[in-house]
């Protein structure tokens, strides 16, 4: 069947499996899958993913086809189900639920209960001789149906409820009685025929079919958008639907629904870890609306389901080689299983299983290395409060612990405030009672994130988990008053802008600011911690020495000191990539040798002014090589134009102005102000990105290349007499064509010549070029001819690729982000398809002319895991990142090797 | 012979010609073709090109073999001419002269009379029975002698001479005694000792080999590497060597020695003209020491000889298929030549040639446009004198006319000056007794030049011509003080400073500063004088037409004004290429709108003021489109940052700042300045070629883009309305990914739909992008699927490309050219390797998905021949330039024609 877009589940009749995602997204190939390995699953069908986009063109309609076939799968559930649909006996119940390939949390809609009207409602009462229950489903349907497909305001339907329960003292939803269920409905259908014009239709397929619609359009709402574009996940994917029989945790005391890991996902210890509500429907738990218990408190209150759910998510576990994230629902004692997939979890839990599922036999080193988000690493380096800082501080209150890492921040209570507070350069923590998929961006914008509701699976603790900010959830002891901006902890009032401290690894809120101090590895990695004391730092070990056996890039790291160089070195960096040498220059002690420098006139001037940086330089070099041990360190001659170390003009400007204006008799000053004024107005520039720096520079002013040369062979040459290895690699910046490098090299070439003649040592190195503007990458044929190495700058090269400074983009850049001009940020990921067209080209024509050029890249892109897979296919030797980003770099290069393997296998 | 490295030439015995430039340069070349068709020329021998980048290599040594194959020729020319070099009896001179491939006019050195030493003098003497012509040639050798190969300052020697002639009171050189001889040269021959430590040396071969190894190292002296630089020569074609037989100018009253040209360099006129200078040797007419006499004056001094060179250049000119540039000598009234090569000529002489030589059979059509320099039909536009203004101002000085054309400037004395001054945006006239190769960089920085020595074909004229610099030489009215800053004209004192004309085109030296009018040609197609009238327009005109004929690129112009478009037009446009919405904007009466659109709040308040924009642009684009009269237009969206309509920051903060220091109680002034500066600073950028622009502004302010489009169409209406025909295009400027094109696409279709359906007409239209940052170029074929055609913006491309803007880099890259570390300015000629890789690129990935895609250029690049060859190769459609390059672009689209059929021929 070429056009099939509807696949049956349930009762010896499966027509999907797990690996179908892409068409049945990951709920409905999973419960296909379920289905088919024999896990109780409530039966039903997927509309599969391809019918998302032809709805979107048909301008939000079903296809005609698809109805049908809709319609034809419905009545197969009538007969698998032996209940039917709008029957006025046995009367089947559906839920409409969203599931693209990738998970979106709660980005998309959900209906449950579909199938109720007056008629149906009383044979449900009658069937299941509990009126109460049918009576609380229909007014759940209602009011998911009104806010979901008729787009009803959901606080509209929840204001009617708080008043219900307000009149009548109610603290629970279970607590309602039929009268006042009966009650709600009736106002709830008011509500929909005011807000509509019309009634709460009473045909099911009608009610099936809108709500099939409204979940397809809900791929296309703002909150998905977002959610898609922070995660990378493409616009064209499509969401696809799954109809599936309801199953009641609502029923009563006998019912529950809830939702579990197979392990914990915040620390990844082993243990079936959740929780659960009685007498109560799925999204209640997911909600956070009502706290719910611990799983493990199910094994005393339904031993025989507890059982069950752990034999049934254990064998999950072992098909699907990892953790599962997954949702049941017990009625009347049966248990029904409504979801499983991969489970998120945080950096320190995905190192933690992905080593302890090796030791068990569950998957092999491979396998395990794929289980570990390379950017999730970041974690297990976040800092955590300084023990001795904190207590000092009160603990306001105790939550749970659902995203560890510490935080400080100023307290704002809505997703926009901490945006507009972080955009003024503040740090914010962000307080809710509860957030929702509407607060995503004030997530994202926040330290950390605190809520007086939800669980451990609530929206707040899974987004914080995902996003890696430190979070506290349902921390019942605060009570958040968003309105009128402050919460309370006992008698504390804490009001917006005052400073907070959360420990999501503990789940404690206190109060102040505490400084923070270094995670456990990186206490280790110090030396301030033994090895064989962290358990964490063992398991990162272990799972990063597996990387190194299986990567074939290099990994080095971009840093200017010996102090940086060492932790690179304990992070595993293979070398240093990039050395930025005006860094040094930035240097107090530095700066006003510099300034002589620029301000001299002559070149003997200039050439008496850069003898005195040389000590400085030389040392900075030796400092650096003998860190590295004899690893290749990459060190870039001069950079950035002169004016960066000279006063901004307008300053000067404006000083001269008032000195003038104000009728001061500092004549001297003035003439010298206006002296260097006129230095700096002859060395500015209209666009600094694209003027006089790099190689221009010392090609303008050899004496600058020749000093930097001298200081890096005396220090290599002394290195050499103290018998340390070193191996330097010298870069030049900027290079467009051949000839500049050529020059450049010569003078190089001159100097590590006379110098090492001066001292009888002979020590081997490199002249290479940054490839960093796209002429040089289009020529990279002749200018392999003069390079010994090439390392790819992405930084610039994106920025004239695109034609697009970094400094200046930022404002339209969010525009065009949020609106999908541009998928990524180009300045985050490799652009493959501009930027990294065009590095293909220089490989391949850098290599034409040496097979063996030695090529890698160290602009921030050598830090991006996908970046990094692209720069392994293209066939670079080494990627360079930050120190701190070794680690992610490691797994990253190990993750794409293994990945090839299993796409030539398949 | 596959290591042959000297060719000889003469009598019956001929290895090379005239296609053997590449390896015997053009005067080698020519002197072997001219021996092959028995033209009289002194035989002789050329050391080729080849040789000369081995002599660099071998630092500065002739190779063995080499010398070895010039001895053995040494030989051959004893035996053809019977004379013996260094022989006591007969002995034979040479000249030792440099040729390379391309004429480079007094660039390099030039030796005569090698082979005299104190006996061959003798035998000279006796041989010419003329002791005073002998000690004649001998005091000119050590005096060239010493000056080209020992390097000794020829101004040292000119001094002994000036001082000989002071004391015995003579003017004319051919006025010195033996006595007077005998002395010179025992002076030159002591400032040799004194100067080099060596005698000038005995032994004739090392004269000759030394002269050899002289010319060879003039190749690589500053001034000729500049020519090559200014001239687009490449720096390793090197020079050959010509070693040829003297003949002697100077032997007395029956010698003489010329050049000329076959018709006039400056008009085109069909006239032998030239000028000759008796008894006297080459380098005296061309130096301008002495002011020669007009060829035509030749005819009654020596009859035989001037109609035997009249039937000899005449027959040159049909050989070589063009005017002929030709050096002479009469040694006792028997005729040589020793040159000839294709004379320069101005842009007025070259067009009309080029149409005569068609006229007179001598060319087809297409040989004519290849003779004529596309740059140089900008001298026929070239402004000349107003004549009603020119009436009132002296005539200082008639000089001679060497390169036509009016200029206006402050009297200098050096190029240095020259140059100097020019920088501070003064122009010039540099005036000078007589210049040299030294010069030409202050040549190349005034505006026209101004010489009292020097004929027609003097370095001046040569280099002022060829410059297309109004020149007036040989004006013996003026008597420059140099050292003194000053000239003479009669009595009028002029001083460094003053301001003088000078009219080339008559040889006029006027007091004042006289302001110039149009050229006949601009006459003409501004409607001001009849075509009828000026026999120069018909002659360009016919050229053009013939180009036309043959050309496949179309051409169009770069305009913004209705005024500029009727010129456009009126010099062959096809439409419109580039026309540019923000030159509108700065206008004086729409710039307080801009300001207000800018620095409104609110999408309102902008909307508001666009619309009292919407009139103007309106009115604009009808204009525009009317004057094109249905060719097509391409109106460009708005391109430049909003800051560069708002006044500077530092402008504003220096304001600011003396307002506020002068205790200034404006505050009402002073707070909307800053509020003003708010706004400037939010929007100032750090690099605003690379920031919020183009494209990116129609995204983020689609309101703008919306106002434009309403403005294009309701001109369009309104014209269609009138039955006029008018063609649109609509181009987004910088657009990197095809995401963005479409964005403005759309708003574009929707608002020409909108407008065309309200007036209830229909026009075509299309939508296009440039094509001017490298990611659109890389991703042409997505962007392709938007766009309807392309037009490449080389001048961001270039910037882009090479990582360098054109405002900043002026300072380096005057350094890089002048280094050599680039040849040529990428900012004036398309650099092929780099931009022109990525634009061949772009054209393949466009027309792979659509195959008609249109394609065009609007960069400076569109009106430079050497890039339009290039465009022409890459398959583009258009090129479009300043209305005032339209008829450059059309010949030199013409020649690539020509020149790829001749190609194919061959």
């Amino acid at each position: 069947m070429a056009n099939k877009s509807v696949y049956f589940f349930g009762k010896g009749h499966v027509e999907g499996d797990k690996d179908m995602k892409d068409i049945l997204g990951g709920k409905g190939a999973n419960l296909a899958e379920m289905a088919g390995i024999g896990v109780p699953v409530p039966p039903g069908f997927t509309v599969s993913t391809e019918v998302c986009s032809n709805f979107a063109k048909l301008g939000n309609k079903i296809p005609f086809e698809v109805e049908e076939e809709i319609l034809i799968n419905m009545k197969k559930l009538e007969e698998v189900t032996q209940h039917k649909f709008g029957g006025e006996k046995n009367p089947l119940l559906v839920s409409v639920r969203s599931g693209a390939k990738f998970s979106m949390p709660g980005m998309m809609d959900t209906v449950l209960n579909l199938g109720l009207n007056d008629k149906t409602l009383e044979a449900l009462a009658k069937k299941s001789k509990n009126r109460r229950f049918a009576l609380d489903c229909y007014r759940r349907l209602i009011h998911m149906f009104g806010d979901v497909v008729l787009e009803i305001p959901k606080k509209k339907f929840e204001e009617i409820l708080k008043k219900k329960k307000k009149e009548n003292k109610i603290v629970h939803d279970f607590d309602l009685s039929e009268k006042h269920l009966e009650e709600l409905i009736s106002d709830y259908r008011s509500l929909v025929k005011k807000e509509s014009g019309k009634e709460f239709p009473q045909d099911v397929i009608e009610q099936l079919l809108m709500s099939i619609s409204a979940v397809f359009e809900s791929w296309n709402n703002p909150r998905a958008v977002t959610y898609r574009r922070l995660n990378y996940i493409p616009d064209d994917l499509g969401t696809a639907v799954n109809i599936q029989q309801m199953v009641f945790g609502n029923i009563g005391k006998s019912s529950a629904t809830g939702v579990g890991f197979t392990r914990n996902p915040a620390t990844g210890e082993k243990e079936l870890y959740g929780e659960y509500l009685f007498n109560s429907q799925g999204e209640d738990v997911v909600a956070g609306i009502r706290t719910p218990s611990p799983l493990n408190s199910l094994e005393k209150e339904m031993s025989a389901s507890y059982t069950e759910l752990e034999e049934i998510t254990s064998r999950l576990e072992k098909h699907y080689r990892d953790v599962q994230d997954f949702e049941f629902t017990i009625q009347e004692d049966k248990l029904y299983m409504l979801q499983t997939r991969s489970g998120k979890r945080t950096g320190m839990a995905a190192v933690k299983i992905a080593v302890d599922m090796v030791k068990e036999g569950l998957v092999d080193k491979e396998e395990a290395l794929l289980m570990v988000e390379p950017e999730a690493l970041n974690q297990l380096l976040h800092p955590v409060f300084d023990s001795e800082e904190k207590i000092k501080h009160t603990v306001l209150a105790q939550g749970l612990a659902a995203s560890p890492g510490a935080a400080a921040g100023q307290v704002v209570f809505s997703a926009d405030e901490a945006v507009a507070w972080k955009k003024e350069g503040k740090k914010v923590i962000l307080v809710r009672e509860e957030t929702s998929p509407d607060d995503i961006h004030g997530m994202s914008a926040s330290q950390g994130i605190l809520t007086a509701t939800g669980g451990m699976t609530s929206h707040a603790a899974v987004v914080g988990r995902q996003m890696g900010k430190p979070s506290v959830v349902g921390c019942g002891e605060i009570k958040p008053k968003e309105e009128q901006k402050f919460f309370l902890a006992g008698k504390t009032k804490v009001k917006e802008g005052d400073w907070i401290s959360i420990d999501g690894t503990l789940g404690e809120v206190l109060h102040g600011q505490i400084p923070t101090q270094p995670s456990e590895i990186i206490q280790v990695v110090r030396g301030e911690k033994k090895p064989e004391e962290s358990k964490i730092y063992q398991d990162f070990t272990k799972l990063l020495f597996w990387a190194d056996q299986t990567k074939k890039l290099k990994v080095r790291a971009n840093t200017d000191t010996p102090e940086d160089a060492r932790i690179a070195l304990a992070f595993g960096a293979e070398g240093v990539g990039l050395a930025r040498t005006e860094h040094m220059f930035f240097e107090k002690d530095r700066l006003p040798f510099i300034k002589e420098m620029i301000l001299a006139e002559t070149e003997e001037e200039r050439r008496k002014a850069l003898s005195k940086l040389l000590p400085f330089q030389k040392k900075d070099f030796y400092g650096l090589f003998r860190e590295m041990r004899g690893h290749p360190v990459t060190i870039r001659t001069l950079d950035p134009p002169l004016h960066e170390f000279l006063p901004r003009r307008e300053d000067l400007m404006v000083e001269i102005a008032e000195l003038r204006a104000s009728g001061s008799k500092q004549e001297g000053k003035i003439r010298e102000l206006e002296k260097l004024l006129e230095r700096v107005k002859a060395l500015s520039e209209f666009n600094p990105m694209l003027g006089h720096r790099g190689c221009r520079l010392g090609i303008s002013y050899p004496e600058i290349i020749e000093m930097q040369a001298e200081a890096i062979f005396e220090a290599v040459c002394q290195l050499a007499k103290e018998r340390q290895k070193v191996f330097p690699e010298i870069m030049v910046p900027l290079v467009g064509t051949r000839e500049e490098l050529a020059n450049q090299k010569r003078i190089i070439q001159r100097v590590a010549e006379k110098t090492m003649n001066k001292h009888k040592v002979k020590v081997e190195y490199s002249v290479g070029t940054m490839i960093e503007i796209p002429r040089a990458a289009i020529t990279a044929d002749e200018i392999a001819l003069e390079a010994e190495f090439f390392s790819f700058g992405t930084n610039d090269l994106t920025q004239t690729i695109y034609g697009l400074s970094r400094d200046d983009g930022a404002d339209f850049l969010a525009y065009y982000l949020a609106h999908g001009i541009w998928k990524n940020n180009p300045f985050e990921t490799v652009d493959i398809n501009g930027v990294g067209e065009i590095m293909k080209l220089a490989v391949e024509k850098g290599r034409k002319v040496k097979p063996d050029l030695k090529i890698g890249i160290c602009g921030v892109h050598g830090g991006d895991p996908r970046s990094i897979f692209f720069c392994h296919k293209i066939g670079l030797n080494y990627v360079s990142c930050s120190a701190y980003q070794v680690p992610i770099a490691r797994l990253a290069a190990a993750q794409i090797v293994v990945r090839e393997k299993k796409e030539r296998a398949s």
